[in-house]
């Protein structure tokens, strides 16, 4: 079945995910053309120098104008004031998209706004890295990556069905979910460890007993691999956190909970306890790799990129 | 300055460490000949077929006669009884260290059993993978990675340097410090990454309301980070645990009383109080990065990995 090209795709925000979208949708023909805006003016004019578009405008309105998919991928906090900003613009029949990490609360921020002339289907694609902005992006980022979207009772089965073809397209597979029940797989999958690995890392920061010089020098022992995901842009984050409050409070008591376990048997030298959690961990690593969603080499494989002269695992 | 030559290096236990350590001595022929010795059958086999040294021994006091270099490389719990088992046999003058990730326990394990007439210096190479046994164990595991040693007040100056040199011919750059600061650096830097990562995915596994598959599935929003930690030896982990009780305790409890506050910002709605933490943890993964011990890419490279055929980042 061909994949309808869009007329023109509007891309509000161009940050990593906004502009790996732009490089994807181009080096695919997804578009005959690509309105990009972006609130910052440095951010829109590094986006005209990356030429990640044909179109550059400040105001939001401006890009979605005549505009068959609008995507937008601001952090969640500012979608309700998005919606505000295009709804009296948005082209009838229109599908309007977003790439939020939480769902409900991108709901009740933009589908009261949006007008009934237009497909609102929320959406959330499962990729990025640490990086953030225009020069962060890549066409690659959503290969072998899951999307998910979370249709509202009154969407449009053949608009569901366009958006789907353009993630395919995009790399991505398509899999739809309801958006209560998005929030609270991603709870357990991105933002608890990302809250959990911002957490330590502040936690070693303000140590006296150790130093931060130690604490660098010898991070390869475990905890430089927080270190990525607490490196995530701030403002994305925070959103996040206020937007899917309730599934992450519900995920923090549990592994609060189990920590306190956990702490118990080491305080009591419960070791058969230690033992078998050990164990049982490692199963769910082997089945990510095999579903294709993490690397097999030891480390990450990153032992390579850091000793590029000698060979990896001999 | 020549480094000493080893006449004979016994190596008790051959899992990651010590088969590292096996290729690495063998690439830098740093020993006239290399003795193994460990206690599971099938492992000592396993270390024959690879043809990791030049003797192969069940028993840990028959491996290290007449050995000037006696490295024990076993779950810290296990550290007493290879003390036990060797010291009768123990050449004078001969150098016993360590690789343990825990100090003052070995110290307390070894030390008293231990002849007046060897030196003994304990040591932890900061090096090592999410996979364990003698065929994961590489010849570059040590390079640009830390060891440090913790040498006794009585610690002989000569010993420590040839020890030192030693590592050093291994890849390594080494430091000396205290044990008990050693454990207390150990417990912020690796420990507690270890333990909490080990929650987090014994906390998924036990949820309800999202399915295994789903959190595979998705694992690459940051989940799927977690899990290679997670995925490391039980033994050696539940012995680090029971071995570095107080340690890891204290930072327990830190971690604890600085998750409950980022609760409570979230709970409360504290976006500013977020936001900031998520700011200032940025910087310290720069300055790992920079000092060599970490890879600039994003994603820790991966992506290359997970998808040969094309570009990486663009």
């Amino acid at each position: 079945m061909p994949v309808p090209k869009f007329e023109k795709i509007a891309l509000i925000g161009i940050g990593l995910i906004g502009s790996s979208l732009a490089r994807v949708i181009r080096r695919e023909d997804l578009a005959q053309s690509i309105a990009i805006s972006t609130r910052r003016p440095e951010t829109l004019a590094r986006a005209r120098e990356l030429r990640l578009g044909d179109e550059y405008h400040a105001r939001a309105g401006d890009a979605v104008a005549d505009a068959d998919l609008v995507i937008v991928s601001v952090p969640v906090g500012a979608s309700g004031q998005v919606a505000e900003a295009i709804s009296d613009v948005l082209k009838p029949g229109a599908i309007v998209t977003d790439v939020g990490s939480t769902k409900a609360s991108v709901i009740r921020q933009m589908a009261p706004v949006l007008p009934e002339s237009v497909h609102f289907i929320p959406g959330h694609p499962i990729a990025g890295t640490e990086h953030s902005g225009p020069d962060a992006g890549f066409a690659d980022l959503f290969d072998g990556r899951w999307c998910i979207l979370t249709p509202l009772p009154a969407t449009d089965e053949k608009a569901l069905q366009n958006l789907t073809q353009f993630w395919e397209r995009c790399g991505s597979k398509v899999d739809t979910m309801g958006a209560e029940h998005h929030d609270m797989v991603l709870a357990i999958v991105s933002h608890l460890p990302h809250l959990i690995a911002y957490n330590i890392v502040g936690t070693a920061d303000d140590l006296e007993t150790v130093t931060k010089s130690e604490v660098i020098k010898y991070s390869a022992s475990g905890f430089r691999d927080f270190t990525r995901l607490a490196a995530s842009d701030p403002t994305m984050w925070r959103d996040v956190c206020l937007h899917n409050r309730d599934a992450i409070l519900e995920m923090l008591a549990r592994f609060s909970e189990d920590l306190s376990a956990l702490q118990r048997a080491i305080r009591w030298g419960d070791g058969e306890k230690l033992f078998d959690l050990f164990t049982r961990t490692r199963a769910i690593r082997r089945s990510i790799i095999e579903a294709g969603q993490e690397v097999d080499a030891p480390n990450f494989g990153r032992h390579a990129a850091l000793h590029p002269q000698k060979s990896d695992v001999e």
